[in-house]
This record gives C-alpha cells, structure tokens and sequence, in this order.
C-alpha cells in the first residue's frame, strides 16, 4: 500500500510511502519512487532480488539501437543497486521469514530513498536493516548509498554480495558489447561497457566502505563483478557500508569535443570517487541536499492548504519528477514519455514535452525550458531531411525523437491485435505530424512569456520557418471543395487512423503558417543580420508567399450543428456511438481493446483522449484567439460533447479536460480530474506505471493546479490570471516567471496577492481586468468558492 | 537435498529426487535434472520464477557469436517452460505460504521430470499441484508439460500465465534479434527468433489444452507472448493443462539443403502440433518412453551390485547425461563440454569428446561414435586454415570447437586475476594443442575397435595424415640437443602454461607420426583408389618421410630418476614444492587461485589434473605400447608421484586415477576415487554444476566402471577384458560392442562370464590369457575380492 502521510513536520506532506510489502508491486514503486538528476535515473529497486523486478539505470542520451530490428532506446546500464545479503548463509529478502516492521520512503524534499525494517529469519535471528540511496544533484555522476544492518538479539554470520551486473538488458535487448569488469583491491569495482551500435562508452566505478573487519571473495561472473564481504556480528552490533558509484560516458560534456576513450572516462570516475573519499554518506547526503533546497524547492514554490493534504504532495511529486526526469544540464538531450523511470515508450520525447511538460518550466526555469527548445533546434536537420524524404519541404519533425540528428525513431510494431493475432502496426511515426505545429507552438510561447528574444533570433525563427514551410508543401488541394486539406493522419486521439482534416491539425498547421507570416513580417522589418542570414537557407521571400496563400486556403474545420461541435475530423460525427460505460473509469487504461481492435474503434465515436479541447485550450493562447473565435460557449459546447465520448486512456488527457472545466467554473468535475490525474502514477492502481511513470500526467498535476485553478494563461493581451480554488483548497500560492521577473501568486480568503521583489511596472490581466504590478497587487477573486 | 532412493520397483535405482526446496539449489538442479534428445537440452527450472534460476533451451548446432568482442557460442533461445499460477491473485512459489510435501523426480529411466508437492497459501488454502515434463526422444522437436492442480479443501480463483518469453539471454548476451510474436487463439502460441550473426531461424511453437472453463487475457510484452488464463476451482476440483512446445530451427536436417525461410519452419512446427492433436500427454509420453527403452536402455545395460545402490544410479545417471547431450542425429555437431545443460564452456567441443566421452560411444554405440568423429572430419578444412594462419601445415585443430567449418572459438580472456585485478588471458586456443593428436588417436581406436574400414577410408585417413602434417611443421629443432623439441605449450594439466617438452604433448605428437607412416605403408599398399584420391591434395611421398624422421628425432621425455618419473615437462620436477593439502579435496576446486594467480601456479609443483598420467593410459592402448616400454612399474612410480601433486581441479581427472589405480590393483582407492568422480554432479556439494553438468566427468564415471573394474581395454593384441571388482561389488555386468559384434560381459561370483548372440569365433585376452569366444566363455578372476 502506498501512504501519503508518514512525513512529519519540515517533511510533512513531502514523503511517499510503501507501509507493507508486496512482490506485485515492485514494478510500480520502482518507478513512482525512482531517483534521477536529470544526468541519470534510477529505478528504485529494493537492494535484495525478486523474479519480477526491474532494475533500469538509465543515463540520458545515451541512446542505442540494440538491433536492426528495433528502434534506437535509452540502454540499461550495468545495475549497481543490487546488494543482496546472506544471512548465516540464507539470503535476505521479505517473502521469508517474518516481516515485524517495514516502510520505505520516498522523500521528495530531499530525493533520498530509505528503508527501515526488522525482519526476523527464517531461523529465529532479528535484523534492523537500514538503507539510504541518493542520486546526487550536487554531483551529477554519484549514486550513494548507505547500508546498515544491526544483529538485534543473536550473533549472525553475514555476507554481502555487491556487485556491477551488466547482464541487465532491455527487457531482453542488450545495448552493450561485453564489457570490462576490474577489481581494485578490496572495495572498488570497475566495469567499462560500450553501447553496440551507437559506441557510447559508459564507466562505472563502485567504491565500498565497511566499518568492519572482513574476509572478501572476488566474484566474477559474464559481464559482473563483485565482492562477497564475509563478517561476523555479535548480538547488539551493527555493520554500516557505504558503495558510492561514478557513472560517466562519453556523451557527458565534459568529453563535448572528443571521441572520449574509455581510459579517459575511467579516470574521471576515479577521480570523482577520490575527491569523495573522505566523506560520508551523511556528507554527500546533505550537499544533495542543499542543492535539491537551492535549485528546486526555493525556485518552484508551490502551495496548497487543502482538505485532502494528498494535493500538496501530489503538486510536489510532480516537481520532483520533473525535476529528476530533466537533462537541464544538456541541450543534446530531451525529456522521454516515462522520464528516466523505466523502459516505456524508450525515453523518446514526444509532443507531451512541448504541449504538457514544458510550460512548468516556460513559466518557472526558463532557461531549461530553452535547453529542451534547444534540443529541438538540434534537430532541425534530421526535421529537414525527413521532410524530403516523406516529399515535403521544410522541418518535419519525428514522431519520437531520440538523438537529435537521428530523425525519426517510432518503432513500427505495437502490441498484438486481438483479430488477426499479429502485432499492430504503428502509424504514429508516419501520419502523426501534428508535432510539427506543437514545436513551433510551444516556441512561440516560450518566448512570448520569457521575453527570450535572442533565442527566437538564434533558433526559433528558423524553426517556426521551416515548420511552417512543412505545413505549406502538406497541403492537399481539393479542388471540388476549392480548399486545402491534411488528409490520412492520426490527431492527438489516437483512437482515429487515417482520418481526414484533424480539426486539431489543421488548426495547428494554420497556427504555424500564420506564426510564420507575422514572424517575417517582424523580423524584416527589426533585425536585418537575422533576416539576411535565414535567407541564405531559406527562400524567404517564396515561402512567404505561399503561408500567406495556404493559410487563406486551408480548411479549418467550423463548429458544427447548433451545439457548436467542431467535428474532430471529416467523419466523426457521423459516426455510431456505442455505449462507453464500460470503458470509462476503469482502472486499467485500453480495455476497450479486449473487445475491439484498432480498425472498429476507427469506427465509433470513441476519443481516446482530449483532441478538440486540447486545440481549444492552446489556441485560445495563441494570438489567433479572436481570429478563430473560441467563446466561452463553443468551448463549453464542445467539452459537454466530447468529454462524454473520450476514455482518458492516454494519461494526457485529463489535465487539459480538468483545466477546461476549471474555465468552464465547473470546479467540482476540475478538481474530481485533478484528484484522478495526480493518482496516475501516485495513487493505489498499483497495476499503473511499471514501465515507468507518465510525464505528461506529471506534468498534467502542475497544469492543473497552476493554469485551471491558478487561472495562469497567456492571451494575445499577455499575462492573464484568473485563480479559482476548488471547495476543498483553502489556499493556493505558487511563483510564476513573466518576462524575467518572478512573481509570486498567492491565492487566499477570497482573494489573490500578487507580488515580487523588483520594482518594474508590468501590466497583468488579473481577472479580465488590466492591472499595473509595481511589487504587491491584491484584488477579490472573480468567482468565490461556493 | 539430493537424494537417490525414491525409485521403487522397476525404477529402483533409476530416480535422482530433490525432497526439499533451498532455492540455492536452483541453478544445480536444473542442471543435474537436465532433459534433452541430444537435438536440444533444457535446463530443469521449477515452472514458478525464482530470482537465481536460470532458465536454458539450446537446441544443437545452431552456435551465434553475440557480439563481436565475444565467441560463437549456442544460444539461450525463448523460454518455455516458466508457469507462474496465482492462486487468489497471489503468486505460487515455494518461498511462501506452507510446503506440506514436495518432492522432485528426474527418472533417467524415462527421462521425465515430474514433482508432486502440497502447499498451503499464505491466505491457508490447499493445493495439491503435479507437474511432469519431458523433451522427446520419439519426436526430438518435441517438449511437452502436464501440470495439475487440485483445490483440496477451498475454492480457489486461479490464474495460469504460460508464454513463450524472448527475453532470455546467455548471461546478459542477447543472441536474437527482436522476434516475432504470434497468438493464435486462445490456446496456441508462436514466436519466431533470428540469431543475430549466424542468422539461424528459429521457431517455438506452444499449444495448451486446458480441461477446465477459462477466460483468457492475452499478454505482451516486448520479445515475450503468452496467455493468461483465469479459472476458479471448486473445493476438491482439478485443472490439467497440458502445453506442447515444438521447436523447429533452420539447421534441422529438415533443411539441410536449403535456405530456410521462418514460414517453411513455421509450418513444421504447426504441422507437429496438429499430427499431436489427438494425443495426449500420457500418450505423447509413452512413447518417448518406449524411445528411450529401445534406443538407450536396451543397449547401454550396465549392471552393479553394489553394497551402495547409489553406484547403480551414478552408472545409469552417466549413461542418461551422455545420452541427452550427444547429437546422435547430425553429424555437423559435437558434444559440448557441459553438454546441453547449461551456458558453461558456451556448447563449445574440447578434447573431452575424443578423449573421454567418445569411448563410452565407440564401445556401445559406434554410429554414434562415427557421427561425432565425422563432425570433426567437418572441421578439417577450418583446422588445415588455422594450421596456415599460425604458420604450419596439416590440420591443426581448434582448442574448442563450434560449427566445423568456424576454426578455434576459444574465449581471450577469463576470470580476474587476483594480483592484477584484470581479467586472465586465456592461452588454451593458442597453446593448448595436443587436441590435435586426441583427434588422431580418437580416430585410430574407434577404427580398431569398430573395424569401421569405410570411415577410415572416407575420412580417417585423411585426418590422420594432416594431423601428423600438422605435427611435422610444428616440431622444433633444438640444434644444440640435436633432437625436435615442442616448446611453449600448454599439457592437459592447465595450471602449467608456455612449457616445453610436455609429456603429454610430445608422445602424442610420436603416436600421431607414426600412426600417419603405419596407415601410409597400410594404406599404399591395400587400396589403390583412396592412396590416389588422397595424394591429390596432400603430398603423401614427402609427407612419409617427414614422419619417419621428424618422429625418429623427436624428444620423448624419459622416465627420470631412479623413481622412473616421467617429467611432465622440462621444468616440472625442479619446482619448488609447497604444501598442496589445503587445496586438496576441496568441496570447491581451483581453490588455490585464491591464494595464487597463475603465474605462480606455474611456478609449483602442482597439476591441476591429470597429465602424465593419462599419456600412460592412452598409449597403453596404441600399437606403440611396446615400442615405448610402459612396465606396470613406470606406471605404479607415475602414480605414486603424480597423484599426490594432483588437485584434481578439472573434472576430467578422477577416472583416469581410478583407472590406473585399479589396474596397480589398489581397488580402494580407485573405488573412492569412483565414489567422488560420480559425485561430481550427483553429489551433495550444491556449488558444483550450475553452469551445466561436466560431459567428460560423467562419462568417466562409464570409463571408470567398464575399463576399471570392468578391465577393458584395447591393446596391440586385440580387445582386452581383465575385470577385478571392489570389495564394494558382488556384480558388473555390460554390453561391449567389438567389432561389429555386441558382447555381454558379467562379473560375478569370482568369474567373469562374456557372451554374445552370434556364433562368429572372436579372440579376445581375457585375464591376459588369449582365449577363443564363440558364444559363451567363462573364465575365473584374475584378482579375488580381497
């Protein structure tokens, strides 16, 4: 069972516990509990083995095709968490013997994992067993541990088996050639390994420390190493070991400018592990510490006095795995579907980055959500290319996104399909291209809410150009309708293949156009050098031509029948409905899988998650708002009719359908989506998340609290905030970063306090109301709780 | 525990039984318990997933290289036989809940696994749960499984997950490309696999019958598939589930002249499916019974009244081991030194073959003996490359050897060095040559014994004269000493590397050269036709004469001292001397590595296994017997020197001290010596045999009953019979085959009785006297039971 409420005092409301053990659930609390620092992540596995566990370290970009076949993937590692102990020579672990007490704790605050039982063996013995497990922020490359067993009323023989196991695969996928175990001594493991096909070389160094004295076996086994420490404990006595573990590749910056040899990289893990010998787990512990306080507690202050003390850790463990899942210290790298927490969807990135994820930092670490951009920019080439391939100009980006020279990477075949008992095939990579029009979306905001100009002149005008001129060679004429179509894609409801005019599409590849028209229109007239130097690459003045003429040309589909629906695609409406009660709220996402396959729900009105509303939660922040003409009514028609037919069998949907209601005031279904999206990953569905955690969803948790009951949105006017709290929350307050400032949201007693340190003017929209912030502003809140 | 007396009646002697769970059994276990056909082998693993088993399938002859660092090797293909059972939504296995019973059996009668086991769940549910497995010998592409389950007191909801898991690996080396997965229904599952280098095709096949109402989920994951079937049991209700696994592969002599594509074999192995349709496990079953009754038992009847029936079982527990490994089928492949057991020595062919096990077939099986002595004759052409590459002529075979036409396959490097820290080189596939002239003698025996004149012509003598070719260019010639030395060699005995003069090596060498002049002058003179065919590729006029003289001038180490010692090598005798005690008669060997690395060892008089000692014994039964003067006293000083410097450190040790100490008559020694060699694998020490079984120990535990106490042997008269029993015996009896005659041999009652079906007159020296057999003859023991 997961608890929410063993977090006392400073910690209280920052712990995520397991309180009794159980082996079905080691999957999901490796990845709920999981540890990163953006460098690498970390499943939390418990030290001692079990059949179904999955143990996944993970450095990120360092991805790998582990064969022709597949698609390229984040590789495992070589694991260095499991340590497992023989007890007078039977091995711990907790289906034997007898459990009289057990928790293990997540600490979001610190990002420490520990665990504190008394297990009794099977022959009679009791240990007080302690572990402590960090995966530094202070040092990007260090996984800490701490290990203390105390023999609580009889001497027992001990022996601990620790090791660098690199027969860890993929689930059955080896990325890496055999590698090179060494020993040095008595405490310190080496094992060198090189991915197959992309040549990554990866160093890991362990180093143990034992405050006893003991006799070591050196073991060695195909592709492991490891010590076996034999010691003995008397009755009362304790053993502590520490096995701090550098992990370095060649892909770290540090080796930015060199085919780095693994002699080099070696050396850089001994000489981390050399500058640690003197200190102590203890002392690395509180460095990781400090450094979790400075760079993201102090910085992403989020606060929620509710009723159900469950939201506050909720919005916590969402910055936590944000935080954990984010290469900020890389721009060569992004941010994968399951973060660094498992094997799912294989740390590619997705649109969940830019449409659910990025927004958290757009609007409070800025200069992360630019290195992700960035990561984009990196690659526009392979955009480039994949667009002439597919014969089209412009950026056409992938699908999934791996490294980002490396295009396209979706793999090609899904699960089995229940009719014909083949794999699926994927068409994702192929006709899912919306996330063309998502980078350039998501670009836009960036800097229209920070302001970064430099960043648009040095990146994202080239992108929003060559998205845009993608779109313009995906045009499809009919010349029946006299309009341009997008036909045969997959939207964001992925529950419809091969349809015809995605409303969200065609929207979004209109949006790009448009973007790029004004941005040229900007950027001739501003900044000469810029303008001169695109045009070198880019026949601007064409392209020019044709995003004005297409964007005047292409179908947008209208909002339909009276109700205002705007039809999803050419044919959805019309589609038969069947009824979804047995699909909706299940606790198991795609059952209507077990009853259909992919071509009959084609063929109902079935959504598998939020599609017209997402265009309408986006566009609304897009400076085509009063082109396009979303009311407040189109918007709540829309949500009555769609919200009934959509399953939330993606894990993105439900943040855009509860901000939506939040909009709509419906603050009951809001926070009702609110307490279902941070239960995701978070809550007792412990059949959820095994192959990682869901970041968009993570992300989604933020989403909800911030731009639904936050009312945080950015209009054609700027800055807009328009908090309303849910029954259940008394209190609300959160920092917000506006064009460089930082501001400081505090919503209370029926009124929201807006302020910040500096004293420069900024014009707000606080409740449709244009306000003047000079430091403090506070003013009624529009709608009360009721 | 391991124990021996479960077999009652018919099956007295014929059962090895676990009668109590220690998962740190495991790994032996599934060796020792092993099943096969010698066309596959599969590991005996529980069906329930324990975290330190290892599940192995590997079907003969279809070696991949993993990865370019590693050597070719026989792949871990998918699994089948995992079959977890949640019983009320909890797992089954045995390290939880109540055993109330369990016991284990493998009948090397019948070549089943079957356990029958009571467990009460933790909720105080009892099942009662029997399973039974076998690989068939009547159908060799064939593995089925029974399992049952019987709710003894309480209703039970059960869920049986059975797949087809791709995930395995050699120890973290992924041999497979990402395969196919298929679902056929709700009963039949497929996966199809393609090793990565070697691009054999393979294909699993598994269908279930379950006589119960089921409902099923069908499960994917990456490279596994398989089926979920969810029951509930009445109190006293049972289910049988019955999966039949065909496995087919494109090296199956099926395909052997063409290319197989995956639907050719696909539709194999449905095709065998469907043939089974009707049948049932029990039937299935009988006839691979009835199988093993005509083509093992009725052949290989090996008797023993012993005061310990454990002895009968060791005997039958060889015969059974050497029958499931040997590829009696195809003559492309070989025996691995593990047999089909485990991932140990990677399937690869040693000297252990001709040397060891390959007698056991040449006396009782001799097509079989033929086969694998053709798979060497395959190789010929890869050992006349490597005797180029390394700049001799001849065939020079490889240390290990995988597909014939591969050459040496011998890893670079093994375990850590304790003084370096660094992994070993391993020196064996350069040095290690005497497998060259083992090849030759092999050759040489099996056609004295069988009378096979057909293989020595179409392929015997062809590997004799380009071994000896081999032999000639690689002599040395010591000016000095004026004689050709063979320097840097590694003996039979591995702990002494880079020697010169090994025993061992050098008169093996002589054997080979005078073998290839005797069959020159034979062969010249009495078939014209192969003489011809012969000369076309090797030059025989030049080569004869480099035989007569390299071998006339070659050094044969001399019996040295007073004490008649045969050095082992030119520095062996003059080695320090260290205490050997604490390394001998270890449970574990190699224990001297933890205080020594083999740079030291090399230093010491010390031999890890028997050197000196087997050249006494195999040239004993050359025709160069008296050429060389081998006196029971040379024999009797050998012993007396070696034994006690010999750790016995490789299982292929033992049975050749047993031997020679039966034949000095000291029968106690050589009977303990018996009991521990068939307590390799049998025995108590459950550290022994994870990697798979020791082909060339089990053998010897055959050789060491019929050429020990059963007193055969070939010598330059004929075949010799000179039985003499330990105390521990009443009775031995056996069949030998003798050219082409099947002879019953019965010791009994101080006589020895030996009888074959036919009249044909035979002379055979029984007790060393010649005698005349016609069909019966019985002569009194030479050495009465003391």
């Amino acid at each position: 069972m997961i608890r929410y409420d063993r977090g006392q005092d400073e910690y209280k409301d920052w712990i995520v516990s397991e309180s009794d053990f159980n082996p079905s659930h080691l999957r999901k609390l490796e990845a709920v509990m999981a540890l990163g620092n953006g460098y690498m992540g970390l499943r939390s596995s418990l030290e001692e083995a079990y059949p179904h566990a999955k143990r996944n370290l993970f450095v990120n970009g360092t991805f790998n095709q582990a064969d022709p076949t597949e698609v390229t993937e984040l590789p495992n590692l070589a694991d260095v968490t499991q340590i497992d102990f023989l007890v007078d020579g039977t091995r711990f672990h907790l289906e034997i013997g007898e459990i009289e007490h057990h928790t293990r704790d997540l600490n979001v605050n610190t990002a420490e994992l520990s665990r504190d039982l008394v297990w009794k063996s099977p022959e009679g013995k009791r240990l007080h067993i302690q572990t402590r497990r960090i995966v530094s922020l202070a040092q990007k490359h260090l996984i800490a541990n701490e290990i203390k067993i105390k023999a609580l009323d009889q001497p027992v023989a001990l022996k601990i088996i620790s090791s660098i196991d690199g027969q860890t695969t993929n689930s059955g996928a080896q990325h890496f050639l055999n590698g090179t175990p060494r020993v040095y001594g008595d405490y310190l493991l080496e094992y060198q390994q090189t991915t197959r096909q992309s040549e990554v070389e990866v160093v890991l160094a362990s180093e143990h420390r034992i405050n006893q004295s003991i006799t070591v076996d050196k073991l060695m086994e195909r592709r492991k190493v490891g010590f076996g420490y034999n010691l003995n404990l008397e009755s009362g006595e304790s053993v502590t070991m520490e096995k701090f573990t550098a992990v370095y590749t060649s892909r770290d910056r540090e080796f930015l400018d060199q085919h780095a040899q693994p002699l080099d990289i070696s050396s850089h893990a001994h000489g981390l592990l050399k500058e640690l010998t003197n200190q102590s787990y203890e002392e690395v512990y509180l460095a990781h510490k400090e450094a979790w306080k400075n760079s993201v507690w102090n910085r992403y202050n989020l606060h929620i006095d509710s009723e159900d003390n469950f939201d506050q850790l909720a919005t916590r463990f969402s910055m936590y795995h944000m935080s954990i899942m984010t290469p900020a210290h890389d721009d060569r790298m992004g941010i994968g579907a399951k973060g660094l927490s498992g094997e799912g969807y294989k740390g590619h990135s997705f649109w969940d980055t830019e449409i659910f994820v990025l927004p958290f930092f757009t609007y409070s670490n800025p200069s992360i959500a630019k290195s992700l951009l960035t990561y984009r920019y990196h690659g526009l080439e392979s955009a480039r290319k994949k667009a002439k391939e597919n014969g089209y100009e412009g950026a056409m980006y992938p699908w999934e996104m791996a490294f980002p020279d490396e295009g396209e990477v979706t793999p090609l075949y899904g699960d089995i399909d229940i009719v014909t008992g083949e794999r699926s095939k994927i068409w994702t990579g192929l006709i899912e291209q919306h996330i063309t029009a998502d980078i350039a979306f998501a670009v836009d905001q960036y800097v229209r809410i920070t302001g970064d100009q430099t960043f648009l002149n040095d990146y994202g005008y080239e992108m929003i150009f060559e998205c845009a001129n993608f779109w313009a060679s995906r045009l499809e004429w009919n010349a029946q309708e006299t309009r341009y179509e997008i036909t045969n894609v997959i939207g964001p409801d992925e529950y419809k293949e091969h349809i015809n005019n995605n409303a969200y599409t065609n929207y979004l590849a209109y949006f790009t156009l448009k973007l790029a028209k004004q941005s040229y229109e900007y950027l001739s007239s501003q900044n000469e050098n810029v303008f001169e130097h695109l045009k070198q690459n880019i026949n601007l003045a064409q392209s020019y031509q044709m995003w004005q003429e297409k964007a005047s040309q292409l179908y947008l589909p209208e909002p339909k029948r009276e109700q205002l629906v705007i039809p999803q695609d050419d044919t959805y409406l019309d589609l038969p409905e069947i009824d979804l009660t047995k699909y909706r709220n299940q606790p198991q996402p795609r059952t209507i899988y077990k009853d259909y396959n992919q071509q009959q729900i084609n063929g109902i009105q079935v959504t598998k998650q939020a599609d017209v509303l997402v265009l309408i939660y986006l566009l609304e922040q897009t400076s085509l708002k009063d082109d396009l003409e979303f009311t407040e009514k189109l918007k709540r028609a829309n949500f009555d009719y769609y919200e009934p037919r959509t399953l939330h069998d993606s894990s993105l949907s439900l943040s855009t359908h509860a901000i939506l209601a939040s909009d709509l005031n419906n603050l009951e279904l809001a926070y009702k989506m609110f307490q279902k999206a941070s239960r995701t990953d978070l809550g007792e569905n412990m059949q959820s998340s095994q192959e990682g955690i869901h970041a968009a969803s993570i992300a989604g948790i933020w989403n909800i609290a911030v731009f639904g009951f936050g009312g945080v949105r950015l209009t054609a006017e700027g800055l807009s905030i328009q908090p309303k709290l849910p029954k259940q929350w008394s209190a609300l307050s959160f920092n917000i970063d506006w064009k460089g400032e930082q501001l400081r949201v505090n919503v209370q007693d029926s009124e929201v306090t807006i302020s910040k340190d500096s004293s420069n003017e900024l014009e707000l929209l606080i409740n449709n109301q244009s306000v003047r912030l000079e430091d403090t502003i506070t003013v009624p809140l529009a709608l009360q709780n009721i």
